[in-house]
């Protein structure tokens, strides 16, 4: 995707792209990401972060990570300087930040089957992803239920023809259908199938990291090798969580292992639930935080200096009454905040945010909690915004009715982040002083030459009267949402696929699947 | 309210409020108002905020604001210096900035007749204001209907019961059960029987803003005069509005007078629906938000020298479709951060925001308005926060579930503006290394120190176990909301008011009442 075309796609309002959006009920044109032209939010100042970055250093310094059961990774780090006792390494202040900064990306494309679908993550650009990893699903018509392939599917084709929506995401839900050990090439074939959007990549075991990889290597042919410096493309970004507090485990270490060494992305993401899995404060938790995440992105470019990885971050609180977690909360958006301002000095990108909520039902307390949390990413500065659109119930639902209502409110972020039109049309003193006092702008020409691009048009949300309203059925959002997502999937149509690549593809899931039997881990 | 008494009602957690706010099922103990100590969000920059201030000096200058059907104002703008022509004034460029920042003050007190409940309107500090004006009320057992007096003081008392609302409105629904011309003596009476928090006095004609003004005289006695400075206090804040574009009207212009010269508060604030009231861009928008601000800041200053003015905006969007208004959309949040900025430049508080919403019910769709609109007030730093709770369907209902929902998430607004904790506790050093790599924090020292102000804690949401949340009834959000309210109106106290305060305000209201017949207008 070259700078020119993504200027192009960034650009609002005009040509055949719009005109179609607006067809489809929703002034989002298709961008491939979104360039962000206002400023980031700051919580911390420069004393407040160093603050915090110290006390990263001393939890590094003092208590140190566990690397379990991968003797690799403690070779790596004995290498490195670090002082390794049994598991645990203990780190010289300021090792895992001269890591970082001496070789990983501050910013990277990811790279799309179709090129003008490829994104660049890092700077001052957000790439807006589906919800991830939920074993149920939830639609008006059918409730709650185990999720299908069918439904990984549905969703798939959802996310490729939502454009605020950037990506194709990974385990878009867990086609809980399929055994365990074999669902992933169902999951990767169907992004790479039914959408030319990035997608994520298994991280559950070493081998499927390496299945992905190779079907990534079938996809891409001759494409998946740079010509110019003869190294791999990144094609796919995965999920790497840290055991909080302080600990990485061999099945998330050995995934990292694989893509780094094929040069693709991990977001290297501390899972916390403050009050559980760190202080109760938030100060702490984001201390604890940086620790992990330097160390682990550290690590990765020990296994191979230059591999694009992610700061990532999932953070929220518990209920300290009952120990669930709750989302969509203060303290959770503060050290949102901090984090991405640590990333930033740090010169790595940010993953963060989405949709999050605790909620049920698509409900007005999912809303609230989703729209607090992606106010929060967007002017956080959030590079890669996992979980934009569908998350229900902590993660453990995928909500038809609330992935399009999530990604309804992408596409306003979108135009929040196009920013001010300061020219003079953006000013428009010419249409003040047409209109003058005591007059409406309804007919004037400024209007009239604008009114098409004006403004953000919802395809949720109702604005009519009452009385039409009420005309028109009496429907909650939720239920306009179902129709939308159903008038959605009626008119995907696939992008297309070379049918040879298409083969191939599926003789070595074919083959793969065949050399092992089913298993339930 | 002395400092000290601010200081210590602002901190978080400890103490009696808590405790009995954690009772409640809240950790919002009543506060008299918010004092944020986070920064504020700023869209723009010096350049693009220079570029929009020059943009209003020109239309104050060359286009003008009309002053109907007011003599007085045309001679007060003549005597300043403005070109009147009709009723149409012209501004020589800077001339409302320099009266406004002349004698306007940057921050005021707004008394309460109990002095906890005192706010300081301006500077860091966010006072959180219910909904104002709908002539409908609606609620999930009767459904949407007019209002009445007996909802109005529901209302005030949910209001005064609510910790995180510091103030109780003006006309928090239309009585609509009530004469036109003789309403506003309940509703008055009603914000200072049934509560002691702060109120807004009534604006629809001078006789009604004088009425008010008599009868907050009765209600604060020899405190309504400030004995070190022979000026009356600050006890009232009223609403006028701008008949946007450019225009002011007798009524408002009228009630204004009454007010200033009693040196009561006004906010005046232009009411846009951007393209119809004014250009379908931000830049144009926060341009013509600025001239009318100004114009009207500046002539409260003609008439008193000093009184308290707040630069107010109600800016949102029509749909270029239907005309239809729209809520917690971009282009509104963009207007919202420019306004606050201007506001701050020029030296007075700033009012604008609230939980905005053109959903009919209280779902998804108003919470993710709500939530934006929210969310965007209180990052742009608004000082005086209208509308906070309650708002339905762009302003024409006031909704008992939707009431009790916001101030929850007013709740949440406030610990987040109580910014991060820096000290040792705060960083939580000692608690990691109690811990250590791969254990839980949940029965650490720290933790077992700090949960009970560790999280904010909503009374709404449902953060249980599906099957949990299922043996409690499979509840939206709403319904819990409805149990909520009942449970809160069941548990109201009246705060004391002296009985012949009160016989005498009831005098007056019998001997005005009577004074005239019951007329619709």
């Amino acid at each position: 995707m070259s700078e020119a075309q993504s200027g192009r796609r960034a650009r609002r309002g005009g040509g055949r792209e719009a005109r179609i959006a607006a067809r489809r009920g929703s002034s989002t044109a298709q961008r491939s990401f979104v360039r962000r032209k206002v400023p980031v939010y700051e919580v911390l100042g420069e004393e407040g972060l160093s603050l915090i970055e110290e006390t990263a250093d001393t939890i590094l310094e003092e208590i140190g990570i566990e690397f379990r059961d991968d003797a690799e990774a403690l070779d790596l780090w004995r290498g490195a300087g670090a002082d390794v006792q049994g598991q645990l390494v203990r780190f010289p202040r300021g090792l895992c930040r001269s890591l970082v900064q001496a070789s990983a990306p501050r910013e990277f494309v990811q790279h799309a089957r179709n090129p003008e679908r490829s994104v660049v993550i890092g700077g001052d650009n957000t790439v807006m992803v589906p919800a991830y990893g939920s074993p149920f699903v939830r639609d008006l018509d059918k409730g709650r239920r185990y999720a299908t392939l069918e439904d990984f599917r549905n969703l798939v084709k959802l996310a490729y023809v939502s454009p605020a929506l950037h990506h194709s995401g990974g385990t878009i839900c867990e086609p809980v259908d399929l055994p365990v050990n074999k669902r992933h090439f169902d999951m990767i074939y169907s992004h790479m199938k039914y959408s030319d959007k990035c997608f994520m990549g298994s991280v559950t075991a070493p081998e499927r990291a390496q299945d992905t990889v190779d079907m990534a290597k079938i996809l891409f042919g001759e494409n998946f090798v740079d010509p110019e410096t003869g190294a791999e493309k990144t094609v796919v970004i995965n999920l790497i969580n840290a055991n909080s507090p302080l600990t990485y485990d061999d099945t998330m270490l050995g995934a990292a292992k694989v893509y780094a060494r094929n040069n693709q992305a991990t977001v290297v993401s501390p899972f916390i639930l403050a009050g559980a899995m760190s202080p109760v404060t938030v100060a702490g938790t984001a201390s604890q935080i940086l620790a992990e995440a330097l160390a682990g992105m550290a690590f990765v470019q020990l296994v191979r200096p230059g591999a694009p990885v992610v700061f990532g971050t999932f953070a929220s609180s518990i209920s300290m009454q009952s120990g669930a977690p709750t989302f969509g909360s203060p303290e959770p958006a503060l050290v949102m905040y901090i984090a991405a301002a640590l990333a930033r000095r740090l010169g790595v990108p940010f993953r963060s945010g989405g949709g999050l909520c605790a909620s049920k039902l698509p409900d007005a307390q999912a809303a609230y909690e989703a729209a607090n949390t992606l106010q929060t990413a967007m002017l956080a500065g959030v590079n890669f915004m996992l979980h934009t659109a569908g998350w229900l119930e902590g993660g453990l639902v995928m909500s038809y009715e609330k992935f399009v209502m999530d990604a309804d409110q992408a596409g306003m972020m979108q135009t929040f982040m196009g920013g001010v039109d300061l020219s003079a049309s953006g000013l428009a003193l010419d249409a003040i002083r047409e209109v003058g006092p005591g007059k409406h702008f309804l007919g004037c020409a400024h209007t009239q030459a604008n009114f098409e691009s004006a403004f953000y048009r919802s395809n949720i949300a109702d604005n009519n009267s009452f009385e039409q309203w009420e005309a028109d059925g009496s429907l909650t959002a939720a239920q306009r949402a179902n129709a939308q997502w159903k008038e959605m999937l009626a008119s995907y149509e696939a992008p297309a696929l070379d049918d040879a690549i298409d083969e191939e593809l599926l003789a070595f899931i074919a083959a793969r699947k065949a050399s092992m039997p089913d298993a339930a881990y």
